[in-house]
């Protein structure tokens, strides 16, 4: 067990944007980077926490994410904003969005918001979350490079695409959140296992010629397989229509590769639709909510989507966070 | 082999009206669910065609649904329709609800439409190619009594939910469909087999434990395994959201079953959201729209979804459909 130091929410924030800033990022930009960051660690999401911060900064000083980047906000419809990112951070971006969004979907009954020239926006989760504490039921979508294959073909041509949904609590916070990719795991996991030479388990990554793979190198050059089959496939569509068709984002299929340092910004896209919950249902949304919460939370062993979360963040706020002394040390300046 | 009688989709359509009137359905209300059968037949997916129209005319008969209904249309917000089916077929409240979701979509960007005091829409992809064949990208939803558990419980509380995306072709048809329910198979298909003594086959339902279970009588007392497992549950959450919990109908948890005769009007819901899908994106989305599917397309072995669907109306249309005369049988008045 390699060694580590336990650290507070607050202080793997500082840590965060001091590092994002020392590499090129200016305040306003990673100011929101660093807060998601630490919400990540928070969650019990390390893969999105600190061990990002690295490649965040590699990504700022090689330029495929614009550190200094200004986006812009436009309002082509009455229903609809449309934040342009200008290959910055995709967190300043949809802040920028949300500004408007909310109080556009409170008065329209729904509204949406696209971004384009974006960049991954690391837990897609958090960003609905906040709708959800704005009492709006908030479903969003993000889309990325091709890693999955159509039904019947091999070669990639959708992300693994995930949607998210928060449901308000009608008193600032949120009661449900769904947060799922479109494939059976994170494309990370996998290809993390077959760089380090581990075969990965049967079901994960389809080969060349469609069928399940296992070898490392086999891997390497397969596609994530999809959840449920056709119908993962079914979702991807779904979040390339939402995050990227409709906004105008660059799609998956164009899309320069989230890891590394080739290929310059990705330019994908994130949708988001916002929705006052009473609008239509009045007093029954929040009725049918806690009856629905309730059949699931009063089954044995069953829990709410999103209730992991909730659970690793009271620990996370009570003790803190062990962060690796190693990844302490690369975030040093 | 059993007999079979060849029709054309006009005289099916014919058939399935005559049967519906003669049930008491007024013909406002059988127009629109005489076509929605003959469309099925149309497509290949004989389950929501001419057999499901006995169905149709006892529930009318025994007042599930009132074929005599008059939905009723608000405007909740600038960017929502609501409209009451007041216990009528689904098929006349959705058409009378898309004469102003239509306009308002193209206006706004984007609008929704929730139907409440609703019944089974049939095949929901029929209604959201419509949006599609009326320039808009439609996204629809519809739920069902509970079949589905949450993960980790054995107790239903979802239904088998589908969503349904159409993106037009931009020249008046739609280009890709995607419609799929939330769970690994169709629960009318496995409660058939398990009720005709046939053992299902693994995966398709889980017990009262929540494991798999093929055995007919557990079957029979099962829930509907989610696609993907967490991420159909996933699905179906997203669907009860937003057919049920924005609009205000019932909720699968408490719905009365589409099948039989016992219990009343189900009162479920149904949610639309259409958006214009060059107003953020501009030409960008039909440009898109033509790289996505050409990659597709483009790879041997695979195909967009909802091609099946057109290769059988083609078919359908030079041939005609063959209809078991056991089932012409049962259509007599």
């Amino acid at each position: 067990m390699e060694g580590g130091t336990r650290l507070s929410i607050r202080a793997i924030e500082d840590l965060a944007r001091k590092a994002l800033e020392a590499a090129g990022t200016d305040p306003d930009n990673a100011a929101p980077l660093a807060r998601a960051v630490a919400q990540a660690e928070r969650d019990g999401i390390p893969s999105h926490g600190l061990a990002y911060v690295p490649v965040y900064c590699e990504h700022v000083r090689c330029g495929k994410v614009d550190g200094r980047a200004e986006p812009t906000v436009g309002r082509p419809r009455p229903g609809l904003v449309r934040v342009d990112a200008a290959t910055g951070f995709a967190h300043p971006a949809i802040d920028l969005g949300f500004k408007v969004l909310i109080p556009l979907a409170r008065a329209q009954g729904v509204a949406m918001l696209g971004v384009v020239n974006s960049y991954n926006c690391g837990v897609l989760g958090h960003h609905v979350e906040r709708l959800a504490e704005a009492g709006l039921v908030g479903l969003g979508f993000t889309n990325a490079p091709a890693s999955i294959a159509p039904v019947g073909g091999a070669r990639p041509v959708l992300g693994t695409n995930p949607f998210a949904l928060a449901l308000p609590d009608g008193a600032g916070s949120w009661r449900l959140l769904v947060d799922q990719s479109a494939s059976v795991v994170a494309k990370s996991e996998a290809m993390a296992r077959a760089r380090s030479g581990e075969p990965v388990p049967e079901g994960w990554v389809l080969g060349t010629d469609g069928h399940p793979v296992t070898a490392p190198e086999a891997v390497l050059r397969g596609t994530m397989a999809p959840a449920g089959g056709p119908k993962g496939v079914g979702q991807a569509l779904l979040v390339e229509t939402m995050a990227a068709l409709l906004t105008g984002a660059t799609l998956g299929l164009h899309a320069s590769p989230f890891s590394g340092t080739e290929g310059g910004p990705p330019r994908t896209g994130q949708g988001f639709v916002a929705f006052d919950p009473e609008a239509m249902a009045g007093a029954g949304f929040f009725a049918g909510l806690r009856d629905l919460a309730g059949a699931i939370e009063g089954q044995q062993g069953a829990r709410l989507p999103g209730a992991r979360r909730k659970a690793a963040r009271a620990r996370a706020d009570a003790e803190g966070v062990l962060v690796p002394d190693r990844l302490l040390d690369r975030l040093k300046p």
